[in-house]
């Protein structure tokens, strides 16, 4: 056995990998305007980027603010500059020369980016002419990290924020996170678990977090912070932390006084109330607009904003949970201050493989809905399991609620544009953690990615972004490429289909969420236990949301109520999201439900195999330690889906009591013995 | 202000740093003859570290097991090469030749590693000609890690074993680990928590564990497994764990089988029993000897042996800590099977700064005994404090128990000379963690390599590691070298002195051990105590272990019961660990106790104020990336050292109720807020 060689791409570098992409840099001598330190990081991007490979210089890449010379010599018409916004760039050729400007210093620095990209994807630059500006205007990462740098839903070690060792430690992580994320335009971080720690907003911890801010802020990124809604009490004994209080409305000004000293262009908070066990207004019998805006009131004269989460489901366990929180909002719409942004997970349960989109978007015109995807993949493998999940965020974006008639697509809702709101945002649950890698599979950089990319633009496609993540990653070989994206773009789908086909959802094991745990039935809440989704019994299986059953399908626009209501109208992909069916149920392609249900999780197995297969023909292109990484997971992927299949398809055949379709081998294993599986130190736990 | 410039050093090659360190390579052309596993490894760190660099080839480095071809080539003596042992090797120069040879493969690799360490520390290879053999036989660290990757009494980030993706994920760290271990002689390891976890041993992670012993093997590392004693019971339900149990017998035997089959070179058992908690024998009225040889009888046929714990303070608290381990241990002696070795720390209470060597060593003719150090930094300031312990290890192996007259040296117990046993061992308490670093610190790292070297061959001083680790780590410049071993040789007394200067000791804050906390005196077990140690009062300070007090130094050989037991002949650096004098004491130099006690607590501070500017002078001989890591380091030990100094002087004047004494500063901050710090997400807990 030859000794491993690590000798090359360990993965921490990201898409930042200048110096070993082969790529066409311009000619061209580099001259930045200015001496802030955005400024310095835009001349060492460029140094880092192009440091010993220019040719022959015969022309100059000026960065620099806009003025009316530059318009005239750039030849930039007065109606092109007037769209650009203040994160907004303009790239330009003009002859030999090539121009970044902007309005802002964070403006040249996203437009630096922009190029390098260009230039690493292998754009021709011959006749660039580039304006951009992001579609939606707050682009947070939300790190579920606590502080003794457990990482809930982390699958890629600890937290990267050592908050023992801050603020004297200004460690180089800090840095090359801000780096990556200004690459691709996130502009906010909340370092901090929504089920948050009152101890954050105490004097020593703020200290530790302005120094994380003082780090981010040449790169353009914001601070917030998620709090806890009892801080009153928890840090100064307040007796109550009801927001109508006024010691309390006091209590949380003066806090943002505080803060705001620190750090003056403090983003606000993140809150989860009333959640989970999460303190919150209802604690007091006040509504979550009234909690929220009393801290919209402290933030307000700093320009904070509060993103307040609709991830609710404790106030009436009897109602069917994925109904609850656009029951808890829609009768709120328009009781929300001006600096109020309520945040949405894409779909009405918790970021399951595949959900339909939640009924939320589109339902609340007067009050603005932040998007909440999640990065980190809690139900989607971990950060062993290659899943692009640009699909995903396509999808979420992309789906059409009709709620103003077609065109009315989601993206439309958290841009802003379909009910004209100025404040936007878009959050992703951040992946990142203490491996080298940072996010524990070479692919999963590319779900971090992919947010970015589509957080500044949603109209982007998942292929291109894919295409794009691949060229600066890992190759540029265009047959490589090729067979990147090939398993990259219906990964998202095989894992779908090696644990939740057809619309199943919520059934992975207790806890932990490591594995299947369909059989799971015992669990505090009935609406924690995958039977309450999946209802499988000697009927057949499904959860019927129409009028017949919970009729969670009532809280979509008439377009999608009526697709809904019928099985047969319904995408094949959201069947048993939607409905109970027999198992003998014959679906449009003349199978009955039970066989396409177990054909189905063959297939997704048989994916992974393809991606293995694939990942072997463009080793000759990979560096070889970013090869073996990918390797070794993609083996742990394939004996989990092949876990999820057996263990699913036994359990279900229990119910269903018919046999493997014909052609398929059985599952292997025991389900007695998959049951007995336990779990106690898998990585991520709550 | 300038983008922070993290291109250089990171501190993951440790002192590997084959390619950046100016040094005059062997013209010789390699040729390694075997092609195992581990002469792969052999070939490819000589490929490392001359890669590009060989000049003009005039000879050969051969690198080869021992023939009397070779013998008789090389010149080699048949008295010498009969010296060599099985991990031992010679180097010779014949001509222009250099030989590496050993009676094994791990013995090629030893040599392949000391003769890198010579060029690397520029030794001239002229008249080459070297004969090792390790002093001790069995050199292992000791992980404190948990199964979620939590390290207890770790401060560089999680665990770096990964048991969630093991075995299939074969991460390069491992490999880097071993090579890192091997290198400085290292040829065991148990990666787990002595406060241990009975899942451990279940199938399950038994493949964990040989995929790790798999990918160490080749480097001459064995795997050893910390076990719970109760795991009979844990595991498999029997009604007890009771060693004189055949059943329990039985089931450690098939134990042992089970893990021999998956792992035949497997070291053994680490235990701690009855000791904070942890089962063992004593629950069923059992000795530590009934208990050792259960287990010792079993990994008997297979050649492995059983690492028994001394730290046990549990049976009688009534009895003053330090006198516990040798009341229970030294009636054994005599009892303990071949296979079982008794693992005793340095000191008799708890790796404190600085301790008196404990009683235990010399005491047990018949007992062999590996000894305990800490490589983790618990008490001396965790990874932010630069503390040597090069110094500390040296001062503990150095000790003259005196029990057969002068020259009976700690490190003769341990090496087995004193006694004459065979069985001999070292653990040294790791602090390897997930930091890219590894320690943490980049100093901390000498203390791995300090404790791989003295386990070696313990006869090297403290200023020679230094010197190597110097020269490979970060600089070869002479002045920056000189300069870097004036900040090395002195810094664990500074820590000393802040913290617990003149034989003070276990001061620190509780549970986590964060800071000073000499005032803590409410805690469940009256030796768990500060106030429990330092016994201040209005008279005085110390604890008397004279005959008058606990009589500890009744445990001590005579020629040390006689010097302990009058604070004129006990060495000043050990005076309040053996006595409890007035605050008016008046020490040989004439100053009163109390004066100098509040002068050490000062020059400790200065003493990291020197570190400070000798680490600015250095500056330009060192990476840019190793110098700001260690000079961020400094500030936050400058910081603490402060805290220590003013925390404890506020403290004990309190009670002394004395003035600083003239020409020093008075203490910055209050007593009351330093006891008001709470720190509950400081690293490392328990």
């Amino acid at each position: 056995m030859a000794v491993p060689d690590f000798s090359g791409e360990d993965g921490y570098r990201l898409w930042q990998r200048y110096d070993v992409i082969d790529a066409a840099l311009p000619t061209a001598t580099l001259k930045v305007v200015g001496r802030t330190e955005t400024h310095n990081i835009i001349r060492d991007e460029f140094r880092r980027a192009f440091a010993n490979r220019v040719g022959q210089s015969s022309g100059t890449l000026l960065v620099q603010k806009i003025t009316p010379e530059l318009q005239a010599r750039f030849n930039l018409q007065a109606d092109i500059t007037a769209q650009l916004g203040d994160e907004g760039f303009i790239l330009k050729r003009h002859g030999n020369d090539i121009l970044i400007t902007a309005k802002t210093d964070i403006g040249l620095l996203y437009g630096s980016y922009h190029l390098l990209r260009l230039v690493f994807i292998q754009q021709p630059l011959d006749s660039l002419s580039v304006l951009q500006n992001p579609k939606i205007q707050r682009r947070l990462l939300n790190h579920w990290d606590d502080l003794d740098r457990h990482t809930e839903r982390g699958y890629a070690g600890e937290s990267i924020f050592d908050w023992h060792r801050l603020p004297l430690d200004k460690d180089q992580r800090y840095y090359d996170y801000a780096r990556a994320n200004a690459s691709i335009g996130i502009n906010g971080m909340v370092p901090i678990n929504v089920n948050a720690n009152a101890l954050m907003l105490t004097p020593m911890y703020l200290q530790k977090v302005k120094a994380l801010a003082d780090i981010v802020r040449p790169y353009g990124i914001k601070m917030y912070l998620s709090i806890k809604f009892s801080s009153p009490q928890q840090l100064d004994g307040l007796d109550t932390s009801d927001p109508l209080d006024p010691q309390v409305q006091k209590w949380w000004k003066h806090k943002a006084a505080e803060i705001y000293q620190l750090i003056p262009d403090f983003g606000g908070f993140l809150v989860k109330a009333n959640s989970e066990g999460q303190p919150g207004p209802g604690d007091y019998g006040r509504t979550h607009a009234e909690g929220a805006n009393m801290l919209a009131t402290a933030l307000k004269p700093y320009g904070g904003v509060v993103f307040w989460r609709a991830f609710v489901y404790a106030n009436d366990p009897a109602k069917e949970r994925s109904l609850q929180a656009y029951d808890e909002f829609v009768p709120l719409d328009g009781k929300f201050m001006d600096n109020v942004i309520v945040q949405v997970k894409n779909g009405p349960i918790d970021f399951q493989p595949r959900e339909p989109f939640s009924p939320l978007f589109g339902a609340t015109p007067e009050t603005p809905l932040a998007m909440e995807l999640q990065i980190t993949q809690e139900y989607l493998g971990f950060s062993t399991h290659l899943a692009y999940l640009g699909t995903l965020f396509e999808e979420a974006m992309d789906a059409d609620t009709h709620v103003k008639g077609p065109g009315s697509a989601v993206a439309k809702v958290v841009d802003g544009s379909l009910y004209n709101h100025k404040l936007t945002g878009i959050a992703g649950v951040a992946n990142t953690g203490m491996q080298r890698n940072w996010t524990g599979h070479i692919f999963a950089q590319s779900n971090w990615y992919a947010f970015g990319r589509l957080a500044w633009d949603h109209t982007l496609s998942a292929k291109q972004i894919a295409n794009e993540w691949i060229k600066q990653t890992l190759t540029v070989q265009p047959e490589a490429v090729r067979q990147v994206e090939a398993i990259m773009m219906p990964s998202r789908e095989y894992v779908v289909e090696y644990m939740t086909p057809l619309g199943l959802h919520h059934l992975m094991d207790s806890g932990h969420h490591y594995g299947p745990g369909p059989w799971v039935d015992n669990l505090g809440r009935a609406d924690w236990n995958p039977v309450y989704y999946h209802r499988a019994d000697k009927q057949g299986i499904g959860l019927d949301r129409t009028a017949s059953g919970t009729d969670a399908v009532s809280q979509y626009a008439p377009y999608w109520q009526q697709k809904f209501a019928n099985p047969e109208t319904t995408p094949k992909e959201l069947l048993l999201w939607f409905h109970h069916l027999p198992w003998d149920y014959q679906l449009a392609n003349g199978e009955t439900l039970w066989n396409e249900l177990v054909s189905y999780y063959y297939r997704g197995v048989d994916g992974v195999s393809d991606m293995q297969q694939r990942w072997q023909q463009v080793k000759p292109y990979i560096d070889a330690n970013q090869f073996r990484q990918v390797e070794m997971a993609l083996s742990i992927q394939q004996q989990e889906a092949q876990w999820w299949r057996d263990a699913s398809v036994l359990y279900f055949q229990t119910i269903s009591e018919r046999p493997i379709p014909t052609g398929l081998p059985k599952p292997a294993g025991s389900l007695k013995e998959f049951q007995s599986r336990k779990f106690p130190y898998a990585p991520g736990q709550g």
